[in-house]
């Protein structure tokens, strides 16, 4: 009786994969082996697996950032799992539109699962869907690969285990804060190509702007120099810093054809001011205005 | 009315992509999951994301050596762009075999469409390919994956916007200079082993190899020891340089077992020379000839 | 009257891709539009890349601990080919259960085909099969990958080439050694959150532990202080190293939110001791026993 998810464009939702576990190991592949015995023809898409190894926070980040691009009834298979083997439960989330998130609650879920509303959460018990032998280092192919492989079938989320009653762990993000004549945010996340990508959002940006007419706005990631935001990474000359609203709108720090992480020695955390801009002294020639 | 890309064989042609994204962030896994909302059941093939960040010369080059292994009817993606949100056109390019080509139109194409032919070419205007909301630092996302699922679909290539009328971009590769007693090129590309892959074609070879009958060539890196030409990496020893005709054609410097971009500090752009080996005096005790 | 390998679940069954070409370039790519292009449809999954280079020992252990996990008829192509374009054969390998193996013969298959059993091995010479012009650098593109997709589509492994006359190449891999009072291995392998897994066996171990009973027993890598073995990484405090059975039953040395490999300078041939725990005199005021 096990019915395929299907999307609503006929072909089959995919399974998207994301994890810390590099691309240097096998990990991943034994994951892959294992749905591909339980749930073959399955489309597989790896979201990323370059998540800094057992950083939560960057896990929750990027499957925010990313699942709600993927068609309504796509399984989520998510494994940033520090705790591997104690007591945090692996568990399997379905939301209301119908999306499947299976991972461990260690609030790696929780950010996504907030914008998705989780309509019902339950614990991967059922020894039926898990391997046989289960390791406590590599739940990922022994209990949340296999879960994933199963709704993937068709098989329904109660019959994985029981429901979890105490709620699910929810992650906490650091909000900007707005001060007198500053907004104050942080780095919450830097890219591969050194992006800094902070937790000031446009809507706040703009709650601060409107504190200061005729103003222009201007960004610093530390104690650096004040930047412009701008349109476009293009917009500012090769090596320059700027300031502009990235692809998740939020305002991002980078370096035109360069790093802003090595720029700056910034990481996660760092703090990132904006601020009005005060007048200076025209540089400019006075006879020239 | 929209009818898949099918390939001769029965299948469907995939949709191949190209970036430098790496595999740290999840950039990649959010063009896949545009892609599977719009275009479910594409098989999609990673060419690579391994890019050097927005180097343009290397991704064309990586992806003039792979187009032409894919089934004809493949879609290309390819998102290497530097200027993404300034005025470089974003496109798609069909060939005349039926290949497809969608990325920024900076030159990252052109080594490619060369080989392929192009037949038409067309801005990625039409809002309804687009996603609704469009950023200006995630093309990729935005404009790219949709015109390439929307194409797999069946859509036209005309439907995506207005012709481009002034011509694409073209990317000049340095060509070898064949000098009186030299052929000197230079490195275009370093791989992930190391090996340093030359502009030096077999045929401009074989010509200046011409003017040298019963000499033998050798090659230097800079200001390298010469080395000879010999057949396959495994015919020098462990740790010796050596130089060869690599996988496309292309005179390659390698070390076996070891990294030929380390033991030289070569890089993109290094001198590359060829000579006709001068006969030095003899080693060997003149009593043993 | 070529038939799909199809698992017993009713999908296809993978190719499973297995390489030490890395992410940075275009080489997996390549191999992967030869497949699609001589078997569209055929599901392709990477089991890793990351194989360190040209290290054919931790190509087959990532192997070895992978194979296991995918359905029957699989085709296992496995590039870690050090020796390409010499004297090495190009094979292809079937197993009493129905998976095939293509690869260099060179020991990077020899402990998973220890598990499977191979029933039959062909060299891969028939050009009907191979890419028309083969280089001597890149047989992945030329060879194996096309070997892979003819298996994949049904074509028989006899029709491949000759059967392979004098056994396939074997890998010794280092065995621990019990001592009076300690049994000694090695790390076999180093992941790339820097676990360490060392060659001593779970059943290893407890043949040794029987000749101690009521004694703990403690590891030591290198000239390390010795370390407790517990049940699971998060059983130990963050920064603390611990030694724990690992996903693939071997013992494993692991510094918990840590690297052990950093830690210990550790690496591949590093020894590893078990030792019966000695009892050092107590640290517990006497009066409070």
């Amino acid at each position: 009786m096990a019915v395929r998810a299907t999307s609503r464009l006929g072909g089959a939702a995919p399974i998207a994969i994301l994890t810390d576990f590099g691309c240097r190991d096998h990990y991943v592949g034994a994951m892959k082996g294992v749905i591909a015995s339980i749930a073959p023809g399955a489309p597989l898409i790896d979201i990323t697996h370059g998540v800094p190894a057992q950083s939560i926070a960057a896990g929750a980040i990027a499957l925010a950032q990313s699942w709600r691009l993927f068609p309504p009834r796509t399984v989520f298979l998510v494994v940033v799992d520090p705790g591997v083997g104690t007591a945090r439960l692996p568990v399997a989330v379905q939301t209301r539109a119908g999306a499947r998130f299976v991972g461990p609650d260690n609030g790696v879920l929780s950010l996504a699962l907030e914008e998705a509303g989780a309509a019902r959460a339950v614990e991967l018990r059922a020894p039926r869907y898990r391997r046989v032998r289960v390791s406590t280092t590599f739940h990922g192919r022994d209990i949340f690969a296999p879960a994933a492989a199963h709704l993937w079938r068709g098989v329904k989320l109660d019959a994985l285990g029981p429901p979890v009653r105490d709620g699910l762990t929810h992650l906490e993000l650091a909000e900007p804060r707005e001060g007198l004549e500053e907004l104050r945010g942080e780095v919450l996340y830097v890219d591969g190509f050194g992006n800094l990508v902070s937790n000031i959002g446009r809507d706040a940006l703009a709650c601060f702007e409107a504190r200061f007419p005729a103003m222009r706005l201007s960004v610093r990631i530390g104690k650096s120099a004040p930047m412009e935001i701008v349109q476009a990474y293009g917009d500012a000359r090769k090596g320059v810093p700027l300031a502009t609203f990235g692809s998740f709108e939020l305002l991002e720090i980078a370096v035109r054809d360069g790093s802003a992480a090595q720029r700056f020695a910034a990481e996660p955390g760092t703090v990132v001011t904006v601020r009005p801009q005060r007048r200076t002294a025209s540089r400019k020639p006075k006879h020239r205005q």
